[in-house]
């Protein structure tokens, strides 16, 4: 165990920041794990309480832990990060991180477009969309749930593929449908009781929530999609300039 | 006031959807009015609880409404959506959309940099940083608070202008300093008490959370950006290509 040095010149939270920061990169402590209670980080490394609690505070501001009330502090699972740039499929996006996708199907069936959603796919209201819901996990932890409506008479028969198992993307592309572009909005929202059941979190957690719009090739719009992401898991990235 | 054609085609959900959806777009229903309650709408519309809930629904997934607990449904600020593109200024962003900004310096002075902004800002913990934090208003009211960081031996002094007139930006030009390009994360984060305060939104709401470094012309990190957006009041947008 490393010990904080009361002759360096750096700052006793520096000190603990990195002793704890190293603790979790070096994989003594694992994802999920407690980390030791406050109290007893404050005897073993002979620093003040607010010490600690601003260390602590730092690592979650960073991601590295999470707090959940009552109970402790624990290391946090990686977040994953997302660019938004490119459309990328789950399966491809879980796989070149490494981490073992899953996906379960919650709903698969026929539905007639409701209104706002057949504003968005420029479509009549009451036209048959084939609606797919499903929750995505990476090394079997729920990461995002997923809600796909698409124009059916673009792709008729498509629910009958086995969407546990394969990309949708790739039953598509046999339709001829293939994806020239998207519009996204991107909110956070407060998890419902339902979604944070399916998902495994607290109930009112945060989500990030986002809704795209993809246009086929032929710049026709067959795709609506709501995707809902874990706060604590998902991270989104991009670039601006000036 | 438009009533339900109990002979059209249209499901009655859908007519009533528009119905409400018209009182608010004509602007007989304003942001923040209350929506009559569900009893009312299902004895005015003569139409089922269960519709009454789906159209509610709805608009609230739509973000034309929004619902509290123990008081009712509201109609909604129209949200505020933000390209994620360019860097902007949120001064010009407002004007733009043609509200009227407005800012109020939460805090101003000089602080030795944490070791985990140090690290982002690719500088030693503890060199001296310009902390800002500023409160953003439209029309008077909260939107986000945006706390910057700037490595002060860059832009020494700049604490000195009047931040809540004047866009920090401008200022730093006078040091140099253009932005060339930044990179940022966006996260989904339950609002802690303490901000939640200054963003006058109940405790536990949902805010968008962005962490930006901006790099100056000579590709030099000079800022690390921390904005909290209301995440009922903010969206990103932006496209995406296969």
């Amino acid at each position: 165990m490393e010990r904080i040095d009361r002759y360096s010149p750096l700052p006793l939270y520096h000190q603990l920041y990195e002793i704890l920061r190293g603790s979790i990169h070096s994989g003594e402590w694992l994802p999920g794990d407690m980390i030791p209670p406050e109290s007893e980080l404050t005897e073993r490394y002979e620093v003040s309480r607010t010490t600690v609690r601003q260390v602590l505070d730092m690592l979650v501001n960073e991601g590295l832990i999470y707090r959940q009330r009552g109970r402790g502090s624990f290391v946090a699972h990686p977040t994953v990060e997302q660019a938004l740039v490119r459309i990328v499929s789950f399966t491809d996006d879980m796989r070149q991180r490494g981490l073992t996708p899953g996906t379960e199907v919650l709903f698969s069936g026929l539905v007639p477009a409701p209104v706002d959603i057949a504003r968005r796919l420029e479509i009549e209201p009451g036209e048959e969309l084939a609606h797919l819901k499903r929750l995505r996990l990476a090394e079997g932890e729920p990461m995002s749930v997923e809600e796909s409506f698409l124009v059916h008479r673009h792709c008729p028969g498509v629910l009958d593929g086995d969407y546990a198992s394969n990309p949708l993307r790739e039953a598509l592309v046999s339709y001829g449908i293939r994806w020239l572009h998207a519009r996204q909005t991107i909110r956070a929202l407060v998890a419902p009781g339902d979604l944070a059941r399916v998902l495994s979190i607290e109930p009112r957690a945060a989500l990030l929530f986002i809704e795209r719009v993809s246009y086929s090739q032929q710049h026709v719009p067959v795709e609506f999609l709501r995707i809902y992401y874990r706060g604590d898991r998902y991270m989104l990235h991009n670039e601006l300039s000036d």
